[in-house]
């Protein structure tokens, strides 16, 4: 790789990386409130300090938006620029090596929630900005940048912002770096991303939970009740057996799963990079479209009764479990989700009363692979990396993704600097910081390759 | 009721529990060791007031015991008083009315963490004692006391100490209060109590909790493995699926089937007190004989993944469960905790790593419901209340009552002051402050009866 950036500006670029992981911006968190705000505030800080103008912190309904732009002519092409400055909540946070919100370097490695997912990631972009104003005064394209506080909350307001500043927001293409590379030197343009419905299932028994010699053979057990329930949402080839969940599933092309089996992925090393003995896809499909290509049902979380040390003898009042279901063409998450809720309702004995909380959803979104878009992408990939990106589905869900094609009609480069051992979304979240400094190159190239 | 005891020794008493009631003496929590002692300080403090004899705290490898004696004459008989003064955990603390550790009155009940498990029962014994040597100046019979602090986690230490001190506690008969009156008008001599087993199992699949997105549909999932596995553990017809589990369980005989058919007891009732819409017995029992007189299996808790408010989009690393067995003659306690984690073993898939710990446990216990010594408690009951008691056995279990009888050599009265209905081992736990003073009556009486 070539690198255009001196080392001063580097050492610098990071130390603003680590300005804004230090802030905890847990969007789910309402006691976070105030942190959040102040991450908006870093980020439109650091938006000026690159060149942008017009930088503003616009108020939603919920977390702001920072906004940023440099607009060099109308008559060429405009990037919109989107990512997001809020992160997952850090828990559990004992099985952090480093703490959570100080940002540690081990082995060319920064630790930190939100180090890759996704801070580190859409900063390259700003950074790109700061370099390119710095060393040519101006920049080869328009430039709007746009980002928000909600992506890990579901961005419940991010449609609305859109339609309220459609004007302001008119662009050519939308730019988002919050997935990842391919491998470590092996970047990927990816033109398929999963939706998503979560939802919580909760059981009621016993009024309070109940002493299990006492009550234990006559009083029914929502914790037993849940696991039977569960336990039916997926059958023993892990097919989803929630009736008409693959009804508008559209299958891989013959042509998409060739090139799938040609890339090379080895699942030895995905399990090596997990620490599982065993990978269960789903029947007839390899470990990597399953992952990706495939719709998914997971549980998330689990609680009932007594969970602390030692044994505590109750039969437990209650019980809850979190569910969630990655989604493909031509899913629709609202009519999954009710799906999922009719048939856990239908499963639910009569002896628990079941509540269905249907929490955030996203749609699933799908570009030709051969889009002219992601031509300007693989140009910026080969000039810094030498080589030919992968194109490929994520597995991972942004909905906003859709919103922006939706709402203002763009075509979207997903351009990922992370990579998928980087513990996004659990303890020990990192990005490498070679990654960030090739993103930065990247995301140059790519402004300039964007000129018609 | 006749009471002999004066309004100013009743209030005084009240106190007394009180005070006992407001030390958070919860065993299985090592913060609290130091209150479990200061609580052993309190109970000998009530003891020495009561005009018992010897009062020693003794120690044992864990929690001590409180003793206290009062001989009469070495040709009368010895009755061995047994009691705890260790609790259950307070949580879920969110769900108690008033704070667990201070006792507070509602409607006659006194609301309080150990209320009726068990230092309201056990303090009946020393206040009978101290009221008949107030007003007799010496007792009917020979009385030594044990209350151990540790029948919440399995009571570990107990045998050895019994085994250690078999000459100072030779007695003739066990007394012990640790269960409940069939109604509040309706005392019960308990004949038949279950065993238990209880277990930990574990599931790991990946190292770490990841991202649902990323690794779902490939990555395997504990939570749901472990839902899998609990499932398989009962049938539709609420029958334990263990092979094995029932091979040693003598089923109830004809006769006491009729008995417990003619006992007058309410399905309506326990479903309306605590708050289910279904009972769900063992099918060919009813509820009454499925939660005392059968043997179960209950999750007593689970936890997996995250289950804090709101979304959050992890594929869990780890599963946990706790599962628990009540357990009739003849099953043994550490030969069903082999069969379960065996069966669990043998369901869980190669995926995930299993880890079984196996927990406390204890035997069941059975006397003939016509022993002689349950003659006395019967004339006890009689002149106090004026009515026969009901024999049934409990759900419940008290693993020492064997350990008394393998290392003793007694046979046992089980005569229960409280009521199910107390909220024992859950939030808002209470004693019926009438049953308090019943309880102090019935132990004088006792005491006289047991004279040959």
């Amino acid at each position: 790789m070539t690198t255009t950036i001196s080392q001063d500006r580097k050492i610098a670029y990071l130390e603003d990386l680590k300005t804004l992981l230090r802030i905890p911006s847990v969007s789910t968190d309402p006691a976070r409130k105030g942190e959040v705000r102040r991450c908006a505030e870093e980020v439109a800080r650091q938006m000026k300090e690159a060149g942008l103008q017009a930088v503003e912190i616009m108020e939603t309904a919920g977390h702001p938006v920072v906004y940023g732009e440099y607009l060099v002519d109308t008559k060429l092409p405009t990037a919109l620029i989107y990512g997001h400055y809020d992160v997952q909540p850090e828990d559990p946070v004992d099985l952090w090596t480093s703490p959570p919100f100080e940002p540690t370097l081990r082995d060319g490695k920064l630790y930190a929630r939100g180090a890759t997912d996704d801070k580190g990631q859409f900063l390259c972009h700003i950074k790109a900005v700061a370099s390119l104003l710095e060393t040519e005064g101006t920049l080869p394209v328009n430039v709007k940048i746009v980002i928000e506080g909600e992506e890990e909350i579901g961005s419940p307001h991010l449609a609305p912002f859109l339609e309220q500043h459609k004007e302001k927001l008119k662009a050519d293409v939308l730019v988002v770096s919050d997935s990842a590379m391919y491998a470590p030197d092996q970047p990927s343009l990816v033109y398929g991303l999963r939706g998503l419905c979560y939802l919580q299932i909760d059981l009621k028994g016993a009024d309070s939970d109940l002493h299990s010699g006492v009550f234990g053979g006559a009083v029914p057990n929502p914790a037993l009740e849940l696991a039977r329930i569960l336990a039916q949402l997926k059958d023993s080839e892990e097919r989803i057996t929630v009736p008409g969940f693959y009804d508008k599933v559209e299958d891989m092309s013959s042509e998409e799963r060739a090139a799938y089996a040609a890339l090379d992925f080895s699942p030895e090393e995905l399990k090596r990079s997990v620490g599982v003995n065993e990978l269960t896809p789903e029947k007839g499909y390899s470990a990597l479209e399953s992952r990706t290509a495939r719709p998914t049902l997971e549980v998330n979380g689990m609680l009932s009764g007594y969970t602390g040390e030692g044994a505590k003898t109750v039969l437990p009042g209650r019980a809850m479990a979190k569910v969630s279901c990655r989604l493909v063409p031509h899913q629709n998450p609202a009519e999954i989700a009710q799906l999922v809720e009719d048939y856990v309702r239908k499963l639910c004995p009569a002896s628990m009363e079941c509540t269905v909380q249907q929490m955030h959803g996203g749609h699933p979104w799908l570009t030709p692979p051969d889009h002219p878009a992601l031509e300007a992408a693989a140009i910026a990939i080969r000039k810094v990396f030498g080589k030919e990106p992968v194109r490929l589905r994520e597995g991972g869900s942004i909905p906003i993704v859709i919103d922006f094609q939706k709402i203002l009609g763009l075509p979207g480069i997903l351009l990922g600097f992370g990579l998928n051992d980087e513990n996004l979304h659990a303890p020990n979240e990192h990005f490498r910081v070679e990654n960030f400094y090739q993103g930065i190159e990247i995301s140059k190239e790519l402004l300039r390759a964007l000129v018609p």
